[in-house]
């Protein structure tokens, strides 16, 4: 399977921990990972990709030029990185017709086969939005007068870049930028943000507590499925386990309820 | 390394998961675990011992048949099996000179080759106390006039079993069990009682966090020593994590800081 993932080297340490739990628990296959950035170092990248080598698997790296987006607006404080996902298909190679796009804080606790046999016609991307009545409404608020239907998130992407590469025009998100920033609309995650404006009809709904589940929420989950999905349904059928929000695992007093096993795969990659 | 495990049938779920963790922890290393059991069925052994051998470890039965108990007291409602622990030098083959006793609500995080080394010159036991006042205090003052330095938990036990085969003599339990029912002490844990009042000066002890951190007290731990012991240092120190308590992590409810941990070495104990 074709993997993206896109970082500084602030995330150097969680992508490690990530791909141990991806390559733990899909033992019976291989990946390549393209790894978009811009600011990592020769050695911080060759460093990586011998541990990935290591471990049966391949890394591509996709060096960005800030030339690339030199037309790009750029909103606020935030960097062209914003637009390293909704623009991957220009960089990544083009015989790839999809590519699973991973955030770094992200646990991978089953096989990600499902996947495959995903149906992406008509569609942009595949993602799941957090059916948490507090996320959604708030970003239906924000981001209005856009429809918003849900309010996805972008952590987990399964990219259709054949369809992206007829349908998306670098210009138009360009041209819709600007006019976000005309009307101050205020963009918390500018990508994920976009994403939802522009191409909300166009993505596949997923479902959360496989694919994009929220760590910050296991009591809310098992309480709104009347039980069912407990710590054994977790561990047996999540795929995605997402550490969403300011508080992650890797930093000091953090306290959540995967916080041991966030650890226990540190421990994995970095011996 | 030589293993003890004594249990019924209920416990044989959370037996394998102690178990499974051990082996991927200790990936170096072999062990023989000894079974001491009188209820289990030849299927149940059978089917445990196969798993055991798939694993590249070995399982040796001690089947222990109720007359080997005929003098024993029995104390209230408790069965002969709270003899096990004290008497398993008994039945134990008599080259071992030592074995390693573990409790089935545990998880092994670590590699067990610190306790090779472990010097058990002039002790029976080698064991940890819970340092946290109100067991230590409750059991002190309930087990009085007995004198107990610390109250040793016996979930994790290093058995000088050379030593014990020359100084334990089963009467002189069979006779402290027959005062303590005159005296109508109240036993709450009968073999962890008796083993504290008989054995106390004899017993070594050991870093509770480490060799019997328990999983309850994570807060408490993290806090008496100044932040030291959090989370990282458990996953990377902590040699047995021990469930105590009524409350499980295999029983529904639980909710625990190690829940996620323990149902990770549930899946990989049963697929």
């Amino acid at each position: 399977m074709d993997l993206l993932v896109t970082l500084d080297a602030n995330y150097l340490k969680p992508l490690r921990v990530m791909l141990a739990s991806l390559f733990y628990n899909n033992a019976h296959r291989a990946f390549t990972i393209y790894l978009m950035h811009s600011r990592l170092t020769e050695d911080q990248v060759a460093e990586l990709a011998e541990w990935v080598h290591a471990r049966g698997h391949r890394l591509e790296q996709v060096k960005v030029n800030e030339d690339c987006f030199a037309g790009a607006p750029v909103l606020f404080h935030y960097t062209v990185e914003m637009y390293y996902r909704l623009l991957a298909w220009k960089f990544l190679p083009g015989h790839l017709d999809r590519v699973l796009y991973l955030d770094p804080d992200i646990l991978v606790l089953n096989p990600v086969d499902p996947l495959d046999g995903l149906d992406l016609d008509g569609y942009l991307f595949a993602a799941a939005y957090h059916d948490i009545l507090s996320i959604n409404e708030i970003n239906r608020i924000r981001l209005s007068p856009y429809k918003i239907e849900a309010y996805y998130n972008s952590g987990v992407l399964m990219m259709n870049l054949a369809r992206q590469r007829e349908r998306i025009r670098e210009e138009d998100i360009y041209r819709f930028v600007e006019v976000i920033k005309k009307q101050r609309t205020k963009l918390i995650m500018p990508d994920q943000d976009i994403m939802n404006m522009m191409f909300n009809p166009e993505i596949k709904p997923l479902d959360e507590k496989i694919y994009n589940y929220d760590a910050r929420y296991y009591q809310y989950y098992k309480l709104m499925s009347g039980g069912e999905c407990d710590m054994d349904f977790v561990i047996r059928n999540t795929i995605f386990l997402h550490f969403c929000g300011k508080k992650k695992p890797w930093k000091p007093n953090y306290g959540g309820k995967f916080h041991v096993l966030w650890k226990h795969y540190e421990k994995m990659a970095f011996g």
